[in-house]
């Protein structure tokens, strides 16, 4: 067993080189919108990553590089861990709102202030922490494979291109992110799972050009088109009528709906928040919430045809367009949606719409009896001695720890370390150093815990 | 019987004055959307008026001013004649385009060039002519209500407030509009009717802003619930589901059938106009004509919610509209119509979807074997030496003679006494000498015809 009592000790003991480490980061900009820095900040991260052991390489992409690391354990029969967060950032404008600058990554009182010192590089940082600690005290428990991309402020444009071509690279006994934050009440928070998202055009064509309405008794309308396609997806009581759609949907299991119950939901505060008298469906309580995060969506995100603006305009729109995007959940497949809405199309005699689909976005949910999420759960308990929110899933899309667990099979989580309340891609994001200090050790935590249960088992 | 012989020597001995006359009209501007220029040529429109002996004034309305005059027969048993055309014009620019000064009215060659020599002062300035020439030879043969708009060019918005509080003030036999020109080859034209209009707007809202698309599971979309009940209201066959829509339809007589079959309507030729491959519902030929003219729509002018532009959002629309224009015949009417609309939605469920309708246009159509329109249609034959060509209705809305008609329940037609190929509207708009010529004794013969016929009945 790792003696964590003495990698605790060194955290507390090293902590301003610690916090100097974490500053150096951040004053290192790595903006993915523009580009700034971004390059010098996966050089600056590599470098720092050598100088606790980790093996470091700056890997293109299609776009902004990946930052790849690889250490082993220092003893044998060690699990191997992939963790992903990110270094990039969102931008700091407008600078005048922030109480200190944001790429100072000032210390004032318990708060470190700047762009990234929680959304990602604070909690990117705890590992490289949690390394030099463990290195330093009782050796590595695991093996890691790091992948720190440099594009998610972005949506991570190249990382499923990356993925799909490092799958010997990447594999690992499971997958882990930290990024982000506590949830209000300084609670931490697990999330085992994310929607996928297929993001889809329809376009139809009518005339040459827009026409004088009283053509439309003979030429055919665009927009009621795109109205009879849609109409024939889904019903009023939102069944998507997509043959075959709700085919690969896992349902939630005990332990899953267990979890929902104790997620606290509240209908009014929900409500009052979105602005809704009446959820969809009319469901309610925890069931509204099981709607949430395990149900699908057809979502019509967008339609414009035609003229609809001041004044009137009497028109045959010559074009229509809609926008769908359909949430998915663990185990639908984009690619495999967009084949049967294209076959749903074209059997309801609807060829004449073009469809242009994405890629999208796979879903991914990890079953919260898988041991590994016990692992995270109790190094939690541990570190901040209370019971973390565990979240089964989530609504939105995403590229994390668990969607690369569900593109490798793998069990995943994601769980962060900074602050609630923390000002993510806003004025005077900030860090706590208590949040850093405990998110190394909840990381060296997670790791020790999880190698002594796998030589165990 | 009026002695025609002399008033048509009257009008080719008095041509130059005819002619001066319709140049001092055409140069004071008249421009409704601008209004610039209006109520002076209503003042001189009046005084030119009460130079051939009608009884004129210029009516307040809730915008320009109309023009209104009234002449006795001199006989007695005579009809009475509702004669609507307008004052106004579209502006003139861009003037350089114009190959002489478009408020100057000169006289080239055959052609009179500037705006509203025939669009439709033109058209107007024969009647004025015709009653001058009748009363220097034999006498006004019928007793005339003129109606002269200042507001045609921008839609006649104080059109129907000024009929509806003036109903006996306009009664009449029949009414009869002359405005535009000729169809090509130099045809003269009678058209018995015009379509009617409703414009709606249909509005739904969703959450209280637009929301992340993930809340699409519990939030309801407003753009679903726009296409629900725009399907809900016209099949895929273009079949219109609104209860009762069609019920108030008179569908075409035999005459009117016949006047379809003599249109020498061409598919092909159509069909590339309109840049359509097939016509709604399959039709062809005389059907597809039939279609075009004696059969109502609705027709989706816009559909306007989320985003649909560059890049992609993945959002949940707060906000939802659309616009519909339906096109209605003879006898549908648009306050019944969006009775039975909001009725529709009110009972399919759609309590939500806010209606906002306007007034609308009523459709009219004239009964070709009206003896009325015989005397129109021989009367043309007569002047013009050529059969007319007669249409049983028009596709688009307005609201000219046959409309008045329809309002009043008497006989209506429209016709037109410009050249083919006219410019309305553009640069160059011309009025050729022969055509005002022949325009005002087309006038006198509607009008000496009519009252021989009346006699005899």
């Amino acid at each position: 067993m790792t003696d964590l009592q003495s990698t605790r000790q060194f955290v507390d003991d090293n902590a301003d080189q610690m916090i100097e480490d974490l500053q150096r980061l951040v004053r290192q900009k790595s903006i993915s919108s523009s580009g700034e820095g971004v390059r010098d900040c996966a050089d600056l991260l590599a470098s720092m990553m050598r100088d606790v052991g980790i093996d470091a390489d700056v890997m293109a992409t299609d776009g902004l590089p990946i930052v790849y690391g690889y250490i082993t354990a220092d003893r044998n029969n060690a699990p191997t861990l992939l963790i992903y967060t990110h270094y990039d950032v969102q931008p700091a404008e407008p600078e005048d709102e922030w109480d200190s600058p944001p790429w100072e990554a000032r210390l004032v009182d318990d708060r470190l202030i700047g762009r990234g010192t929680t959304d990602a590089k604070g909690n990117l940082m705890a590992h490289i922490k949690a390394v030099q600690a463990l290195k330093a005290t009782g050796g590595m428990p695991i093996n890691i494979k790091f992948i720190f991309d440099g594009e998610e402020e972005s949506g991570s444009p190249s990382l499923p291109a990356f993925v799909d071509g490092h799958g010997d690279l990447l594999m690992a006994d499971a997958a882990l992110s930290f990024d982000g934050g506590f949830d209000a009440g300084n609670i931490p928070r697990i999330n085992l799972g994310s929607s996928g998202l297929l993001f889809v055009q329809l376009r139809a064509e009518g005339g040459k050009n827009d026409l004088h309405s009283a053509r439309a008794r003979l030429v055919p309308n665009p927009a009621w088109k795109l109205v009879w396609a849609l109409a024939s997806m889904k019903d009023r009581d939102s069944n998507v009528l997509i043959d075959g759609f709700y085919d690969d949907i896992r349902p939630p299991n005990a332990r899953e709906r267990e979890l929902l119950e104790q997620a606290g939901w509240d209908d009014d505060e929900q409500k009052a928040s979105l602005g809704t008298e009446e959820f969809v469906g009319g469901v309610s309580g925890v069931d509204a919430l099981e709607q949430l995060l395990f149900t699908p969506t057809c979502n019509i995100a967008g339609f414009a045809s035609g003229y609809v603006g001041e004044g009137r305009k009497t028109l045959l729109p010559a074009k229509a367009a809609v926008n769908i995007d359909f949430r998915l959940v663990a185990d639908q497949h984009p690619q495999d949606i967009l084949r049967k809405l294209t076959e749903h199309l074209r059997r309801h005699g609807f060829d004449d719409i073009d469809v242009e689909g994405e890629h999208g976005i796979e879903p991914s949910r990890t079953d919260p009896d898988d041991p590994f999420v016990q692992v995270v759960v109790d190094a939690a308990k541990e570190v901040y001695q209370q019971n973390p929110t565990v979240r089964p899933t989530g609504d939105a899309s995403g590229r994390q720890a668990t969607w690369l667990a569900g593109k490798l099979g793998i069990p995943g989580a994601g769980t962060a370390i900074g602050p609630p309340d923390w000002r993510g891609h806003a004025a005077n994001e900030f860090m706590t150093v208590r949040h850093y200090l405990d998110g190394i050790k909840y990381a060296a935590t997670i790791w020790s815990n999880w190698a002594d249960r796998w030589s165990d088992a």
